[in-house]
């Protein structure tokens, strides 16, 4: 059997895909030479190996023992602090920090990559990054000299973690109902009283102290969103030497026992007027949490692509090593992966799952392009798709990977359902990336209400005529798959602009909008997803070898527009009903 | 919040099902006038009474603790034995057992309601009576009459359980693996060989005696399934007189540690020279084994039903009661369920249970109609019928029940991933249901190859008759949902009728059809889940009273057909598709 601890990463779908699939390097584009895909790939390959060696091995006693809460005390699974210390040692979150803020500025493409890796290995433990990771994203844009010279330099080393505190026992998806209060003292410092739950590795030992970025609101201030500020809240204060002084007034109250990534804290923390910093404008708390949040919600993308692949390796290995029973059409004894029925369900996975990793690098890499920070191209137009995209990757990806982690359990049949097989742990696991970091239905809220309807559908239409272009290129092939790729994007577009007419034409009546808005987001996550694969598809016909590698493509490609792009005619559907009242 | 131990029965649909749904009165028919719906909607209430008080409750308990293993003996949750007791003592085992073996012989549709009913209170529990009344059925079919003396009267009075002992560690799917062995002995009784994994209550303390039926290979025997036999084997050998004797020589080795149903204990049991009783003919085991299997199989639609309605009842509960934020197009504070999409996934969620639940009360009602024993009526195509509906009521209702769980959790947002709300478990408990009893794979096999192939589609095209039929009846109503429902279900069976004609042209390709047997088998249960949700459109408006009940039904076919029937169109492109080479 497949030894759950085993982790490949998946080095060849990404040099494929900075290099070859969209026509061009997209690492020596984001870097302006700099660097090309030959690094990239040195560079995934070598996380590769820190995530195979160190993470991965980690990832089911992260699951058995799982997070503990003693006397006050988080303890981490045992292994994780070290491993997080190597991640750290090794520079892996440097190297996702931005330039700016003093990290190594890698493209966000392979950052893209790397977030896979790291969850695929080990989601737990990757938490942790991603929410440092996040916060130095959120400080970077909007944080003062001080905060920065103190707080943001010490997490980009990653001496620091940090965490993002938002929700409240009454305050989850409407932020605008938050309670916690901060309170401006006399040196300038604020006093932050009250209780934030789902604080994802909220206390550890993993690291000498943690920074906590608050939503709170201060006294005087109007109703609702518009009256939190951002503040920053230590594990231990800071004295002015930079030197750890004494525990701030934040405690851990509990951690909870939840369904799955059980390695990974999950904290409720009691602010008892522990000292804070204002981060930012007053007022202008929801703003710069978003600068965090919409870095997480892309990376929930990679992990939930992360947590599917490692399903599918998992599955993928159990499939070709077990044997049972007669294969239909093939001779003598054969593995299971030759069954018919357990072939589709190992395409069904992978075919997915090459969709959203394409995504996931197509979104990091507009993110980029459309980041003034790093000298962008003038086209607005980029900024909106780049937008436009970051709630379809995070509701589609995280929603079809649930149900991948699911085949992968079917793969193994009865074995599937014992948690020492490991693959119930990923079915577990994965449930939470349509949760959390805002829910499909916000994702879908955010996508039709702030970028679909705004613009008319101008940048829906946008992203049809580049689909279009690829229909074009897809014809010029003489491949078989090409042509029927072809085909299914042809009507899949069609049905989408039908779609979008129809969402557009319920502008008037927004509870038919809001009502069809998560059917809509899949359809244009299995659209895109679709596209990514005729994306492939041209690429592999562009220089018509016969690797193997090439033929699996084409496979992958012509799998993923059977089983599932056709699912956009079932969706469009939906959405022209609107509410069913 | 909602309480995750109450539960309430779905006694309303059920006598809608058994009294209106299909235009005449089930109960009264199979029973020949004996009992009706009226006197079945009080079995189903006093079922719902008991289910909720004794059953419910010890749901939770079932999970955190679950069924142990200590010093060679299974343990069973606190309370459990004492609930089967009770369960045993208030006749629910009898009142399951065919007349034939001395049961109440209760109507199949009322005891697919029943075993719902079971299941939704308590899935893990509900799987000791559900081997039992397997066991009972196969042993009625196939034992002599001693063995009907000795055990069967013993199963049916519930005093001892059943269990069904087919898999081993390389035989799962592949029965004709089985190296279990039984060798004659002098005095005609057999001793039994092997080791059987995967044992459902293969051991517990909630009876003083446990009948296991075990296939086996007797020396000599062909190779395969055709050499297997089926033998009785009983934890505690019986005197002559009836009274316990010795332990028998099958021992509990362990239990396994599982993603979910953790109350019921799933044993591995070693037989070493255990005594055997041959039922049925020597190389028949299969046969009777496969009486056992079907009404477990049906069984398995009526467990995923009754799973996903207890998890759409807690959450519906839960957003009935959670306000949170503004609800678009209603006035002041709302609770979340007016939110447009936690009300869509609430419907998504009670729209395809009703389908589900009644597409078990119509294909219990037809294998009741088809089964010789209860005087059947004389036409053949309904055995056909019935036999048709068993390996896509367990197929797809599994199938997509494990979806409906999973939308449970995400009603709850970040609450249904801590393991205290109790949807975790249900997401945890269901996903099992898919795999055992046969995997959606061999149902769609058995569909395929047993059923649709050999009859070159007669009996799929009496089933779209009679949806053409359903129609007619619709396209008589003024009211606007029966007509969009009429519509829809036309188009939904044409391009059925088309994927069965692509399958029928697989005939000679049979891996084409392998590949696509399990899209076509969810094609079949969506459409007739949308064939149920017309009926019901069909009974509603023919007595066209303005009932709050009536109007939520209307709703939730019109919701089905917008948001699930739809599906059948994607499917059935994945259909024609065949194998992606």
């Amino acid at each position: 059997m497949a030894d759950a601890s085993s982790y490949t990463a998946p080095v060849d779908d990404y040099t494929f895909l900075f290099g070859e699939a969209f026509g061009l390097d997209l690492v020596a584009r984001a870097t302006g030479g700099e660097l090309t895909t030959e690094d990239a790939g040195d560079i995934m390959a070598g996380a590769g190996e820190f995530a195979a060696s160190v993470l991965a091995p980690l990832e089911t006693v992260g699951d058995r023992v799982g997070a503990r809460f003693q006397n006050g005390e988080v303890i981490l699974p045992e292994g994780f602090a070290e491993a997080f210390q190597a991640f750290v040692d090794a520079g892996w979150v440097t190297a996702s920090a931005p330039v700016s803020a003093g990290g190594d500025g890698l493209p966000g493409a392979v950052l893209a990559g790397l977030g896979e890796i790291w969850n695929g290995s080990n989601a737990a433990l990757a938490l942790c990054w991603l929410l440092t990771v996040g916060q130095i994203h959120a400080l970077d844009a909007v944080a003062s000299d001080e905060i920065r010279e103190t707080y943001l330099t010490r997490l980009v080393s990653g001496e620091w973690t940090g965490t993002m505190n938002l929700t409240e026992p009454d305050a989850g998806t409407d932020l605008g109902a938050i309670r916690t209060t901060a309170t401006q003292r006399e040196d300038g410092s604020w006093g932050i009283r009250g209780q934030k739950i789902f604080i994802t590795w909220g206390d550890h030992d993993a690291a000498e102290n943690i920074v906590h970025l608050v939503l709170a609101r201060t006294p005087g201030a109007p109703e609702g969103a518009r009256g939190l500020s951002l503040f920053v809240a230590p594990k231990f204060l800071v004295n002015d030497d930079g030197s750890l002084g004494e525990r701030n007034a934040v405690t851990t109250v509990s951690i909870e026992h939840k369904l799955g990534i059980h390695g990974s804290p999950t904290c409720v923390l009691a602010y008892e007027d522990a000292t804070g910093y204002l981060v930012g404008e007053l007022g202008g708390g929801l703003a710069g949490m978003f600068v965090m949040m919409n870095s997480a919600r892309a990376g929930m993308g990679f992990q939930a692509t992360g947590i599917a692949d490692r399903a599918y390796q998992q599955a993928a290995a159990y499939a070709a090593d077990r044997v049972q029973g007669r294969v239909l059409g093939r001779d003598g004894r054969a593995p299971i992966a030759e069954h018919p029925d357990v072939r589709r369900l190992l395409l069904s996975m992978s075919s997915k799952i090459f969709a959203m990793r394409a995504l996931g690098v197509y979104t990091a890499d507009l993110l980029d392009r459309a980041d003034q920070k790093r000298g962008a191209e003038s086209d607005p137009s980029l900024a909106a798709l780049a937008e436009f995209f970051v709630p379809i990757l995070k509701g589609w990806t995280t929603e079809d990977a649930v149900q991948t982690t699911s085949e992968g359990i079917q793969v193994y049949g009865g074995m599937g359902f014992i948690e020492e097989t490991g693959a119930a742990q990923h079915y577990r696991d994965i449930r939470i990336t349509p949760i959390y970091e805002g829910t499909t239905a916000i994702q879908s809220n955010d996508l039709v209400g702030r970028k679909l309807i705004r613009d008319a559908g101008a940048t829906a239409e946008q992203l049809f005529t580049q689909i279009d272009a690829t229909v074009a290129a897809l014809r010029a092939s003489s491949e078989p798959v090409a042509a029927r790729t072809a085909d299914r994007l042809e009507r899949a577009v069609a049905a989408s602009r039908r779609a979008t007419a129809d969402l557009l034409g319920f502008a008037a009546s927004p509870r038919d909008a809001y009502a069809v808005s998560v059917p809509y987001l899949l359809l244009l996550g299995t659209l895109a997803g679709g596209w990514m694969h005729g994306l492939a598809v041209a690429a592999v016909g562009a220089h018509a070898t016969e690797e193997p590698m090439d033929a699996s493509r084409l496979t992958s490609a012509d799998f993923y527009g059977a089983h599932h792009l056709s699912r956009v005619h079932a969706l469009a559907e939906t959405v022209a009903a609107g509410e069913i009242a």
